[in-house]
């Protein structure tokens, strides 16, 4: 039995719950005994799912006891808890929102200061940290049962520190192997970085189409109101591709018009008037209700073998044009990790760079693309931007982030600077302002690897703030006495012990005899 | 009397009604009668004018009336009707203010569900749509005997859709046949285009001046801040100009500032300290104030059809520089219609476009210029912009249109898209965002033209969804018989049958037999 | 009588009652009268002096009689000046304290009347002029015994008029002498003027450090992100720097990152976690520890001779790179006063321009610098910039500025502009829009220099309203004769007058027969 059909036992007992609940109203609460015992008579539970199961009893009991609460007094500590959880109602679906209610009750149990012991510092600053952004914070675009989209929240939701890339947006596809998204259109410039997988995508440019197989590290730039499908070639993986989309209509918002394709989802045809698409299609009202009434699946569906085989052919032919390499638009798309070597390699982890010369693409956007492969227990010398914003979402791993950003509230107290924290999982994206120290580190368990999109790549400069390198090292005698307040040759070993260059071994990997 | 004095008088009068009602509140209202009578004893008034005045007073009391009903019952069905009225005052000027009145009025019949017919199904649509501009949303921005300027709303005044073009404004000059627009300048870049009528303008440039004959199609760039002066050359026809203007101080704003004239329009030239001016012009205060106080008609003055000739003339001379074709400044004015043929054109309508390349000015706006003209009965291709922001005005004739817009409010019950539709008079403005799908139609009484400013032109592709060159025609057969659920022989006749390019015959053009 | 000395009756009967009703108001304090009387005794002070104190008591009193008040009624009509003073408590220290709250108090004489004497018209505008800006609107950034960073307040604060500005900042640094500025960078793109002194600025750029004596005039251009530190080479002379800011992460805030160098200012190092900054360094937590903990005496240090010595000489050198002329980054700094003329010179003032073509750098900005030097009693010709919005600040002298804005508010009773007046003081700093006619006027005391920023400057035109190569000069006979509705000759007649260029004789420096 997969998770995913044991949370929907989960979800099957709390609503029973929920209904005897409304039965027994006023009484001495039998309904949580209950639940309880629904979820101990699962035989599929093992036992750490039925106590989880229990647990999620008692706290749907809470919750609704709190909601008389709330009813009867008109107030309650809990109000932001509930907001929390609505927001969840609005901006997530499925698991999604389960996930999203569980952790605003997470959010509550600390405030409460009923869980005694904090897993981690970092999780409590993270709830008010503005450049951190979770599952909760990702809602289903497009769901369907081969695939699904799912978009990030405004970068400036919740705050207005991050106001500089609000015209940006972040978005997840997800393909089922042997998937076919329908031809679709947005309102957006788009980068597509492949993160896993192969597949095949097929662009209609003025008079042409372009089509190339895609595979993992590909990055292919689409235009704005470009028509585009895609399949996922592969017959078991799945494949993943994360969009950095700039809108053009309207600063931060973009919509996806699915236009070639009839059912669901509706063709754009569909919304004409009927006289008008007789007139337009040259073709009979009861012709094109036929043609258009076709129910479908979704904007994702099962492509067959055959199908599948025909068009990744396709690619190797010249028909239509735009076959790799082709002359007509260089270089689209890019592959990250073939034929170029890592502009930082050690074995404490390696970083590959899109050179924008390279790929014009990214340059006509501005935006640098970067992958980071960070070996488990190590981590990246601490650096900042110049000018880049970066933008990066963990594609595989776990590690951590600090970063220093200004601290309005405490300078008052003399303390100019706060850490920023956050576990970094899979899906984590964060971003880093430009000028704002940061440093990246593995766990000890798994190697991290993060995507990044830098924008405002133009001129930037990224300065190392330790190791070989460190700009520190660029100061004069003087300037190094009078910063630091002590001799040149103090300033010299505290800046030189580290010789490795922009990877090295992260805390604790080192012995203390290691260190200086 | 001048106008503004007599316009003193009927506040004067104002106020005492007002006076007297306070006093005879609850009466049986002799106030009206005593505020016309005072009306009617103006000597100084001539019969239309005391009309004129007598119409006040019964406005004045019917507002106080509500007022009072409003203020005994807390709330009035028509508080909504007056607001807008009154927003009617605020913004326009006779013949524009009575037809904004009027809308009003249709407004709240048609919200009391006191008119029992709908002649469109659109207007009603129309109310809340922010894709589409009619009169009502322009207000007089100056106004003079000899012509007017009309200032359409913020594209953004009802709603944020159109974020991506609040820089831009758009207004409309119509000048009188002989009329001189007197020297102004404005703080935004415009386009000017001719769209009736021979005029003249002159732009002083730098250092030397810059004139030119114009007539209808010719393409005008006019930089922030040149001071400009205009004639309508004909001694018959009016002089229409639509403006596309980019604010260079403020967003979404900009001010026209007459400088060099006297009177009426204040030149700001008396807006400086006397004795500043004394020391600029090293010219005594007497003769400074003899010179500006010269009272003017306004911003349109009218020409001796001396005056016309000579200054007609000049532009075959060299005098002053920038004589057409004048090499400092390549191609100002550029004609739409001359020495060009259409881009699109066949017996159902003609589509000229500007080449940005050819016409340089236009690409450091980055706006594209085209001119439809859709013969009576005919329509444009179903086609979406890929980037490009259409704003378009119609010129002449009449039709209607439908666009596909996403619609969020409906999503939840499965349908993603609505359509927006609107009746197409001379002056309505509409926008079409990038990627929208839209489709515009001649009426069968009069041929339809509309001149259209496409914002973020660079790279644009127009894909069309109909017709010879339509976009589907360009998908694989896998694609199309995935997207479309069926055979790719049946995608390639239902996209077939339209064998026309750009325009075809419109909705009920097309015998049913005409049709597949 | 005309009506606007009638209005003037009104308000001065107004302020009659007014002071009456504050006399006749409550009875006479103790506690004011022992206050005074502490003043007069005081030995050291002088007349002046004494009557100054005497009047800081009566504000003390009726501060505190208001605030008793307030408190006893929730309310108070002097809630505005409370709040004003409060926003100096907030943004300023010592005597610009003293003065902000000073203004607050005049402003309140002012809106109560109780003067009855105005000292200049000006004053009384400028309260409500959102173009000019004075020592209130200054808050400090930095603060330390050798120096000081004033952060000018958003240009937007007050009101949303300079919107297009409203992504710059404008700040002012003093560095005593032999002041050594500790390295930091910030988020934002940087021009620096050296209005007075002799320093020497290093910058670390990718793998080198450029560093360049500079002094007054000199413009330097600091890419954002870039480290950097200062000294102020002279003994004597204070170091005095005006910056334009634009910042890259938020659109109107901009952070400054201290980052090498320990204790206070704190170093953004030592945010990070103690395990992380063991790892990145290789150095042991103690070492850390000790090195890091040296209490300083924030970003502004004295260095010694000899440190100032040494780091003078490097200039001289070439170790590190990037030595005046140097090679890798095209002529920065860059001096506006040497080895170049003034573009507008006579005996009635100055005029240094940067062409942008000279100093790349300003061009990747499109900002242009200028600096007038008007001689006292003289003026500058009334003159518009087409495109550019002028930042300026007054940097040595005193005078007037004048200048015309559009007044939407007074538009309905006829008159368009409004004179907008205000005195200008050393760092009084103003801002004129495009298209905006002005003009500066140096007092009969001091020549008056002023620091210009010139935004947008890309395609800007100079238009002159009066002087040699006025615009009005450029019209066609017939124009001139329809815009100031007389004979040609008479327009020629007073736009010909004046024959200087750019800078004038002021007002009252020419006497009367000098006028035409």
């Amino acid at each position: 039995m997969s998770a995913k059909s044991k949370l929907s036992v989960v979800i099957l007992i709390l609503s029973v719950a929920a209904l005897f609940a409304s039965l027994a109203f006023a009484k001495q609460d039998p309904e949580i005994k209950q639940c309880s015992h629904q979820c101990r008579v699962q035989q599929q539970f093992d036992e750490q799912q039925k106590e989880e199961c229990e647990r999620r009893c008692e706290e749907y009991h809470r919750e609704k006891k709190e909601r008389e609460r709330e009813k009867e007094h008109g107030f309650h500590p809990d109000r932001k808890l509930r907001e929390c959880q609505s927001r969840c109602m609005g901006q997530a679906q499925g698991e999604a929102r389960q996930l999203c209610r569980f952790r605003c009750q997470q959010r509550l149990e600390r405030e409460e200061g009923k869980r005694q012991t904090k897993e981690h510092e970092e999780e409590d600053e993270q709830e008010h940290n503005p450049y951190v952004f979770e599952d909760r914070h990702f809602y289903t675009a497009t769901k369907a049962e081969k695939g699904r989209v799912d978009l990030l929240a405004k970068f400036t939701q919740n705050s207005d520190v991050l106001r500089g890339i609000e015209n940006y947006r972040l978005a997840l596809l997800v393909a089922n192997p042997k998937a076919f998204i329908v031809p679709n259109h947005f309102d957006a410039d788009a980068i597509f970085v492949v993160t896993q997988g192969r597949g095949k995508i097929s662009m209609i440019q003025e008079d042409k189409r372009q089509s190339f197989n895609i595979e993992t590290g590909d990055i292919i730039r689409v235009r704005a109101g470009t028509p585009l499908y895609l399949i996922n070639r592969d017959d078991n993986e799945k494949l993943f591709i994360v969009k950095l989309l700039q809108p053009v209509n309207r600063p931060d918002h973009y919509e996806v018009f699915y236009g070639a394709g009839g059912g669901n989802p509706e063709s754009f045809y569909e919304t004409f008037s009927i006289e008008i698409l007789e007139a337009a299609l040259k073709t009979s009202r009861d012709k094109l209700e036929r043609f258009f009434d076709k129910q479908g699946e979704g904007a994702f569906l099962e492509a067959s073998k055959e199908q599948i085989e025909a068009m990744s052919s396709h690619e190797e032919g010249s028909e239509g044009g735009g076959i790799w390499p082709f002359k007509s638009d260089s270089k689209n798309p890019f592959n990250l990790f073939k034929k170029r070597r890592p502009s930082k390699s050690n074995k404490y982890g390696q970083l590959f760079e899109v050179d924008t010369d390279e790929f014009q693409h990214l340059k006509d956007f501005d935006v640098g693309v970067s992958y980071a492969n960070i070996t488990r227990g190590c981590m990246t010398a601490p650096f900042f931007n110049s000018r880049a914003i970066k933008i990066a979402i963990v594609v595989q791993g776990e590690g951590y982030l600090e970063m220093v950003t200004p601290d309005s509230g405490r300078r008052k107290s003399g303390s100019s600077y706060q850490k920023i924290s956050s576990r970094l999982r899979p899906d984590t994206v964060f971003v880093v302002p430009a000028g704002h120290p940061f440093v990246t580190v593995a766990s000890t368990r798994t190697n991290l690897e993060i995507l990044c999109f830098e924008v405002n790549i133009e001129n930037n400069v990224r300065y190392l703030l330790a190791g070989e390198g460190n700009f520190v090292q660029q100061f004069e005698k003087e300037a190094k006495e009078l910063a630091f307040k002590t001799r040149e040759a103090e300033v010299e070993r505290i800046f030189g012990n580290q010789d490795e260059e922009f990877f090295f071994p992260g805390p604790r990997q080192q012995r203390s005899r290691d260190y200086e």
